[in-house]
């Protein structure tokens, strides 16, 4: 019985797709492999005029990094190390960046969702963190909660498209900062099995989460530290800064072997030069100075390369997303990984404040040029409004309709051009009159022909109509509310679950972590 | 005076650009090149595989041709015609395509909106035909009529994104069906400048049309013969038929010079295979016919081949828009119009009944397919809903929106990489610290940098709150009626517009067109 539940459904993944039917039909968990050439905007002097000015950047100009280790660290390394300014040769962060894996995985509680990232994977993360919350019930923005952080890690975890957790989803600033790490882990850790997240956010929170994590995954510190059980993303303070406590999150992963994201924030125009080719090659040097950093504590740990760089607004200075300029920038930097042999990260972004049009012509460029650019890792890929200052959960459905069919677009056998798929047999069935439907060709095919969607309303007007015409956003708000109603946790063994809960009691007895940063 | 006005703003073009500025900024005329390479799910045996399709629909299943006319000439020619079935042979069919020109142009009665079409050319035009309108205001669908389509022309026109007039922007019922292509066409060619369609609607229809197209350009027949000043698109009627009048219409048209667009509708599961492969071959079949047909008519003649292909929801049996197997089929088609070395054209496309996210979010899927396609013709690329059964002003003017951003998207000095692009100077001068607002860098470059939207609301929540937390449909609705208001017509020479109205009404008087279609 048992056995012929695992063949049916693949294990506890299927069992969790299956419970998933009953609020909608959606695609079963799969990695999408990304099978389309990506479009590539610099010429191979591009390529060259940008790899040498995030060179020079490291060679004349060079970073600051605000963390003691580091510096002392690169200062071993061979780096000219003045004060907390760090300028690296070429040679040294290219072979540096040489030994960073092109590929790897990271493996959570539950193996059946272990990611890969690099290669053609193409993986999608929830919205991460936040400060606020907005849904069409309370009509409003309002700071981020508890209740609201569980309610998106739920989603997180029912949804198939999403591959991994991100940071919080949305920031629970009812939680006292000194435990909110503590009670937010509990909470991903028992709400979802998908690979996590901590933020490198001083010392004591990195070391409770990767506690956690190792917990939750009934591993020995032996078995966590053989294989990257769950990552960070850091991001740099642009232009050409890295803070302390990121670094030395990162550190503290990279020692214990897990991955590390290195994603700087160059608004083109802000903190990074008003032409894209500048910003990026900022970004680049800002990213590959950590990623050297981190090569040479550790050759071969498991490193990806982010992107954020957008452009401001220039009447008032407001970031922009997913502007043709952010497309090409993200195109550009994954020209630029491919370059460097590193896995990528991108984003799903929007700066619209509601989830309409707007929202998803912006969310639709961002997903686009992170198919386009090659992208391994998306963040914040469902659910993100107003420039990753909102979490919504109507947002968060839509994202997903359209993550859906970014996968289903990836799948080989749409494009299939085998005698069966060509058809001719079935078109001189039907001939000169006549339709299609009928003919066993159609029969055969239809019920897995097509992508099928749980939000879009495909009804003409009239039965659109007729069925309330309810607009986009009203439908994802009652498509949330079922699918909260239906939720089941994934399962955890009841001694682990117990352990986990003592760990977060003791570590709250003892005071949490340090709340001055 | 005049010549200073010219200089500045580059002519009539110019001139219509600076009227617009009042109610937006919006970019400038231009044509947009498509610098991307195309997207190509196909292998070299995918398109030998699609080609051999559609050659073998042709010789050994036949296409019905109900015009006599066309099976007159395609025996003489040497097909094997029976009754009104005809099998052609592939050599006679690529050759005949072969002779199809690559790339065209097409000369409006204002020359400065002339259009090249081939190529990399990458060219926009507003929804056609649809017999239903929508605007928030009204909040409901209704039938077309006059007012709405003249509003839907004025926008046509005001756009310098849209670069050709497709076919009525609304059906304006309100007007008796045998001279509704006067009254339109008088308005078309009074309140824009741009290329003209005429519909192949019968022998009077498509003759008056070129005739008010060669009057309101002052052209002599000679001169109207000489190069295309007008086109045509027709539909086949799918499975394997074309109609008597879309054949007419088209073989005036040629014998003329003016250009055709063959597009066959085939929604896969329906009139064509459940198979995308499938459903593209008997695409192709149906449109190479008849542009075979066209150019043994007369060799050399201004073709293009359309795409119209997607899927039914096999629930309902409704057509789909914007579809993964739509954004796929898009793109075989245009690997495949390379192949036979055709113009092709695709379409913005959408299932949505009204202006929401779902409607952005498919019609950005057709619009980037459009793209990846290398398609140069996008029909219906603003304001289309319910699958081209509602236009609606509110989606006109976010679809301009999308329109705009990838023609900006196109530029390509957005990756430009020489020195100043790199900016290694402007990272130098800001350093570790500071940003980048206020150097010389920027302030060179700041107002032309980026994207400048008219209709995406980049302010955070608090600000677009305070101004009255407008969602984008209503944005959009408000921006339609500004430019309706100061809406001002291209100019057109008073004798040959009084010649334009004396021919509508002598044509009126004399009956307009027969209605037994």
């Amino acid at each position: 019985m048992a056995r012929d539940k695992g063949r049916r459904g693949g294990g506890r993944a299927g069992a969790a797709a299956r419970r998933g039917t009953a609020a909608l039909q959606q695609m079963p968990w799969r990695i999408p492999q990304n099978i389309d050439r990506p479009i590539e905007p610099l010429t191979e002097e591009g390529v060259a005029a940008i790899h040498d000015g995030a060179m020079r950047i490291l060679e004349e100009i060079g970073i600051v990094f605000l963390n003691p280790e580091a510096l002392e660290i690169l200062k071993q390394a061979g780096c000219r190390v003045e004060g907390d300014l760090v300028r690296m040769d070429r040679a040294f962060v290219m072979e540096m960046v040489g030994k960073a894996p092109d590929q790897f995985t990271i493996t959570p509680r539950n193996p059946d969702r272990t990611i890969p990232i690099g290669g053609n994977n193409l993986l999608f993360g929830n919205v991460s963190s936040p400060p606020n919350y907005w849904d069409l019930d309370l009509g409003r923005k309002v700071a981020g909660n508890r209740e609201q952080c569980r309610n998106l890690l739920k989603l997180t975890q029912y949804f198939n498209c999403i591959h991994f957790a991100g940071g919080y989803p949305v920031e629970p600033v009812d939680i006292h900062a000194s435990v909110r790490h503590l009670d937010v882990l509990y909470d991903k850790l028992t709400l979802t099995d998908k690979a996590m997240h901590a933020y490198s956010l001083g010392k004591e929170r990195v070391e409770d989460v990767m506690e956690m994590v190792r917990i939750a995954g009934g591993l020995t510190d032996e078995e966590f530290e053989a294989t990257p059980r769950m990552y960070t993303n850091i991001n740099s303070t642009s232009p050409l800064k890295h803070d302390y406590p990121m670094i030395d999150g990162c550190l503290r992963l990279v020692r214990r072997g897990q991955a590390v994201v290195v994603t700087p924030f160059t608004l083109a125009g802000a903190m990074a030069p008003v032409t894209m080719a500048g910003a990026v090659a900022q970004s680049l040097a800002e990213a590959l100075c950590a990623i050297a950093l981190f090569q040479y504590v550790r050759p071969g740990t498991p490193c990806a390369i982010g992107t954020f760089t957008s452009n401001v607004d220039m009447k008032s200075g407001a970031p922009a997303f997913g502007t043709p300029e952010y497309m090409r920038a993200t195109q550009m930097t994954g020209q630029m990984a491919r370059h460097y042999g590193l896995p990528m990260r991108s984003s799903g972004v929007c700066a619209a404040n509601v989830p309409d049009g707007q929202a998803m012509w912006e969310t639709s460029n961002s997903l686009w040029a992170a198919v386009q650019s090659g992208t391994n890792m998306v963040y914040h890929a469902a659910g993100w409004l107003e420039g990753g200052l909102i979490a919504s959960p109507e947002k968060f459905i839509m994202d997903c309709e359209v993550l859906q069919q970014i996968q289903r677009y990836m799948q080989p056998e749409i494009c299939a051009t085998g005698p069966d798929e060509i058809a001719f047999d079935a078109v001189r069935e039907v001939g000169n009159e006549g339709h299609f439907f009928g003919i066993q060709h159609t029969q055969d095919r239809y019920a897995t022909a097509f992508y099928q969607p749980y939000l879009s309303d495909w009804r003409n007007y009239e039965a659109w109509e007729a069925a309330g015409a309810v607009w986009t956003p009203e439908r994802a708000n009652k498509i949330y509310k079922d699918i909260l109603q239906e939720f089941t946790p994934p399962p955890l063994d009841d001694a682990l679950h117990e352990e986990l809960k003592d760990f977060v009691a003791r570590r709250k007895s003892e005071g949490g972590a340090p709340t001055d940063f």
